[in-house]
């Protein structure tokens, strides 16, 4: 049963698409617009409408970008020779932050998932062998998530890139830093012994 | 830092203003509207415009409406005797879906709250004064929060409506339905000793 009236209601029920906004958040979030200032309201609405129309995808790593190639990928002080391979735009975003890496980025758009009917065809992997070939790459970090997509993909792609001459890495699985030995899961400080170092 | 051009930044930013919506969601809910089809995007967008240019007030009772009167003021079978007393419209929705209130609200637009600079003269309290001098009405309801701002509300209003003919009730608190005993908190448990009911 619902008693507003259909404006409020219409909204309540476009936030509740939102991944992770259940009725009651988006029943909180529509009463808050409802009374902030037009200008704010009117500014997210215009900023959901510019992300359609302005933000596509850069055609080398597939990385959002206002411009067909993306600001890492015309940026001429990057590393040409590293590619490192994630998910998702959103771990660019990620493994920028960290700054631990000067080279450039291809996305693949997902993770093998033979349960949701991804498999390599429907990721960019094709699109990253092309560059492999094309673009004289020394190295390729492997950083989809430490998971069993995220693995399984890194494992398929570790398999179709070894017989090319180039180094094939995979980022560390260990303790997250400032976390607990008592609290760690069986699996991570599995890792975290398996990938010892010497020091 | 941010690796983000102009549109998604803008996004970004803007989802985070949001109550309840952390950096890490702003940015999540940017990379789904990024995602979903155009016509998706667009109704949010719509949907944010809308309800900001066509809700407006309830003139009588300050629930939120598309007409000058909310739908339940304009309903005839509601009994005009009857006002329930809240702080913001989205609990009118609330007692709404118990079935249990066939009266007319009163939508305060808030608690007093010092701290914040709430007082009375903040509060739709003059209006609510107004109206029982005006409607005919028998019996106010006070169903402000059970929180301290809610309680000072209700306590102020008591007061304040004591002189005039009417009965002026208040909502019970008590153990909520289906909780344990055990994991009351003492002030909860205690309302409902004070307020028990012979059977």
């Amino acid at each position: 049963m619902s008693v507003y009236e259909g404006p409020i209601q219409d909204l309540i029920e476009e936030l509740g698409r939102l991944p992770g906004v259940g009725p009651k958040s988006a029943q909180r979030l529509a009463f808050h617009l409802l009374q902030v200032d037009i200008a704010d309201a009117e500014r997210l609405a215009d900023a959901i409408r510019a992300i359609k129309q302005k933000v596509q995808f850069c055609r080398r790593c597939f990385n959002v970008s206002e411009l067909e190639e993306c600001r890492i990928c015309r940026d001429a002080r990057r590393d040409p020779t590293v590619l490192c391979v994630v998910e998702e735009p959103r771990d660019v975003l990620a493994i920028e932050k960290t700054a631990e890496f000067r080279g450039r980025y291809h996305v693949l758009g997902g993770a093998i998932s033979p349960i949701d009917g991804v498999g390599p065809d429907q990721l960019r992997v094709r699109e990253l062998v092309g560059r492999i070939g094309a673009e004289d790459i020394a190295e390729v970090v492997l950083a989809t998530n430490p998971n069993i997509e995220g693995e399984a993909t890194a494992s398929y792609l570790s398999k179709l890139l070894k017989s090319m001459e180039l180094r094939v890495s995979r980022i560390a699985s260990g303790l997250p830093v400032g976390g607990d030995l008592e609290y760690a899961d069986e699996i991570t400080l599995g890792r975290a012994f398996a990938g010892r170092r010497a020091l």
